[in-house]
């Protein structure tokens, strides 16, 4: 398959643009293969309108065909076979397992996806009956049920080339939601998106979905973003990236004349909470996983531990373990000179933070983007007097802060802002004497985990990958995991309708079988 | 019962304002007995720094207590007597028969969400067990449910003295989700709102219930109700009222340096369309239907219908009973001298429109703040030229659109905005023919009516009052109808804890008996 360069509005590739872009391999600087256009207005304006009429159509379309569909797309993805993993290793600098396992964990959420379609009962159906001899007025027959909200703007991630760019979470949400989706490819992988997007194409010509159910256009600057997120037919925005990234278009959405929800997974800095007595038991091995996690995938996960919070008197031995470790650390590949960039910018400007030192480095890597690991220690003072080493750092780096006493490991809990996740490793003594702290971080975060690391984010139905602002602009939401597809979705009631009239879900006689919450209670 | 006319922090009176207003009587425009302070700067801190206090313990209250509490709320307001709907009566102008029906909605309200609190399956509890054998990973326990999100700010509407305002939906909602409320009262019924926290207060002391679950101040200005959203503890905010008050708390709420969610109900026109079929059967009763519901409550609901959309060449009877029904109207006192004037001007405004006349008046009632119904006509036309016309007018006032043919009747759906609700009157053969008009309005509103008439929104399981902006300012909720509760609810994930440190709701053997997801299949 030779790739094209080209926009593609629907089934219907596009080639306005006059400004030119390339990937670059991060191992070797060069450029890549394929020159792509920066979408013009005329191309972004016309996939938004497609997707809108597309909309009419696909919304419509029932449970097991839209199920299909999904599953279809999982298929088509593993059908490119090489061809795919080889792109993205050229354009990431990601290793073939990493891609492959990543492959793997796209094309099972697509079918996750498709299964909770296909069963149904996500739509929140719920029944109250007619009352007509009530007093004193009767009661009306009452139904609601969630439904999909129209064109979604996706944008691609840099971290994770499939799972959450072209065909990941956002799109399979909004398609098992029933939304259309224009997705704006990452500059970074311009080429993954592409072939992802024609394996897309592949799975609507053969199930014959409507055209514009899915586009893709590509782009640099900021442009092509901005005019999607701001066009009127556009009803919702799925983004991971970046705090300033996610935040303008938050921004721009509450400034459009009809704001819409901005779903925004900006990263944070996830602090681990490490317990004396299980530093005293097994900080050794603790300091081992945590090495391995700040240093998975060259530190690019938005779980990635970049807070490290110990009471300083138990802490010594961990610390020389994970010095260690850090220090034998190979470093690996950014995914862009750019992310290697702002990485150095960000170790800059914390080794310049008065009472910060440098615990341990690691080895750098011989490569174009290459970087090595690193970790600071400093005190909780200093993080409450210099909150931006809160701040996440996207790459191999962590700070381990150190407490005098409780007293101070509760307080730095207390100053933290939002994050996604939150760890705390305790013996069972410890996570009792300390409960207090759960109660803080159940408040500070989207996700608390019991000895284990935040990084690898499971994809299931119980997943909250999200939680208070800056982490995302909307804590109410997950972008990992099933209750992702709720994100594009709305209530919609349905007072005394005739029957034949309602949603499937909705009609009297339950034909779908799902559960329903009639007059309150649950039932199928 | 004395009135204070003082602000609550809790259950600490206080009165540090200078500025000072009255409510008045709607029916003689006099000041109403009792002075009202306004809140000062330091007043709504103390009560926002007493919630978030309280807040801490609140959240750990078990369902059972917090139901309770709920309950007690409803009979501490049952027995106020006669005292809360004497002063509700003086302050609104509202019929004796009305607030006691609306006090019935009330304690309704309360007494659902009770019985949702103690059922306990309202928190979606979801559970993804662990699977420590899979491979190539082994899966972790994944657990997550609904937990409050912090102190909220209520603002009581002026339309509803008691359903929604200091111990309405909003504060029902907060209170079960686990949730602390700072409530800013309406400033034209301070005197009804003294009565009604003061029954909350009794509850809050009678079910050991912490100090500051609940506070109240007062304010005319709009100072007291931006510091309050702009207060950085106060984590959501509930606002029934207008587009421009609504709509200005939301833009605060997101320039704020944490942006949180603002649950804005600011009203729509919720468009009536009565078909051809329909206009012909029982275009008289209807006709008499819609007068009812144009004049209910003086005009004065949310889901008041204020435009009402026809074929013209069908319509000639129902017009002619219609302009009948409305001539015949007694007319009546509006809530307040402002809302009276700004009916006046809405209808002078209307008037001016090219392309509208008047299709018929009614009487004026002899009071202070008294008016008359009013009814207009136009074209589809002059709609959509002219698309103010589709603004929401707060009174007993309504226009009949007329369309030249069916095709522009669906056209006039096409360009209408967000509403609340929408209504089609049909007959069974008209709503086949018009099915794709059920289509369109369900992407424009968060209630569709059939043969019906929007006002009078039923406080059951599946209702939706909401709907797109600009009817709201999250098209995700509701905010009436038990679903409301989760406007102030959060999902939080738990990742591999011991069984002893998980709320009840997710622990493994299921004490609470609630319906959970557990590994996507709903079980009890």
């Amino acid at each position: 398959m030779q790739l094209t360069g080209r926009q593609y509005i629907g089934k219907r590739s596009s080639n306005e643009g006059v400004d030119l872009f390339t990937a670059y391999n991060p191992m070797t600087g060069e450029a890549l293969e394929c020159h792509y256009g920066e979408a013009t207005a005329q191309e972004i304006d016309a996939a938004v309108v497609l997707a809108e009429t597309a909309f009419v159509k696909y919304r419509e379309i029932n449970n097991e065909s839209r199920a299909v569909f999904i599953e279809c797309i999982a298929d088509e993805i593993m059908a490119l076979g090489e061809l795919l993993i080889k792109r993205a290793m050229d354009e990431t600098a990601l290793p073939q397992a990493r891609l492959e396992g990543e492959r793997g964990r796209t094309v099972g959420q697509l079918r996750l996806f498709a299964k909770v379609v296909r069963e149904g009962s996500w739509v929140d159906a719920r029944i109250d009956p007619a009352m007509p001899d009530r007093k004193p007025l009767p009661r009306s027959d009452i139904r609601q049920m969630l439904r999909p909200m129209g064109p979604v703007a996706v944008f691609g991630a840099s971290n994770f080339p499939l799972a959450f760019s072209v065909a990941g979470g956002d799109t399979a949400s909004a398609f098992a939601a029933g939304c259309t989706v224009v997705i704006k490819g990452h500059p970074a992988h311009p080429g993954t998106s592409e072939l992802v997007f024609r394996a897309m194409l592949n799975a609507v010509e053969k199930c014959a979905m409507p055209d514009g159910v899915v586009s893709l256009v590509h782009g640099v600057g900021h442009q092509p973003g901005m005019q999607l997120v701001q066009h009127p037919l556009i009803q919702a925005v799925g983004f991971t990236g970046s705090f300033r990234g996610g935040n303008a278009l938050f921004d721009l959405a509450n400034a459009r004349q009809v704001p819409i929800p901005v779903f925004a997974e900006m990263g944070s800095t996830n602090p681990v909470f490490i317990l004396p007595g299980a530093l005293k038991d097994r900080g050794e091995k603790i300091a081992e996983g945590l090495a391995a996690s700040v240093t998975l995938g060259v530190g690019q996960f938005c779980t990635n531990p970049g807070l490290v919070l110990v009471e300083a008197n138990a802490a010594t031995a961990f610390k020389s373990v994970l010095a260690n470790e850090i220090n034998a650390n190979a470093g690996g590949t950014m995914l862009t000179a750019g992310i290697r960039n702002a990485y150095s910018g960000s170790l800059d400007r914390i080794s310049k933070t008065k009472d910060v030192s440098v615990l341990s480095e690691g080895q750098p890597a011989k490569s174009s983007a290459g970087v090595s690991a690193k970790i600071f220690t400093t005190s909780v003072k200093a993080l409450i007097e210099y909150p931006e080493l809160a701040e996440e750092v996207f790459g191999p780096s962590s700070i381990v802060v150190e407490a005098s006493a409780k007293e101070e490991l509760i307080e730095a809990a207390r100053v933290l802002e939002g994050h996604l996740t939150a760890t705390i490793h305790g013996t069972a003594e410890d996570l009792q004497d300390y409960q207090e702290l759960i109660g803080i971080l159940e408040r500070k975060v989207g996700r608390i985990v019991i000895n284990g690391f935040p990084t690898g984010v499971e994809v299931c139905h119980a997943m909250v990958h999200g939680g208070p602002y800056p982490a995302t602009t909307n804590s109410q939401s997950t972008s990992v995991g099933t209750n992702a597809m709720k994100r594009f979705a709305r209530p919609v009631c349905y007072q005394d309708f005739p029957d034949t009239l309602l949603p499937a879900a909705l009609k009297q006689n339950n034909p779908l079988s799902i559960w329903r919450l009639v007059d309150g209670e649950m039932m199928r």
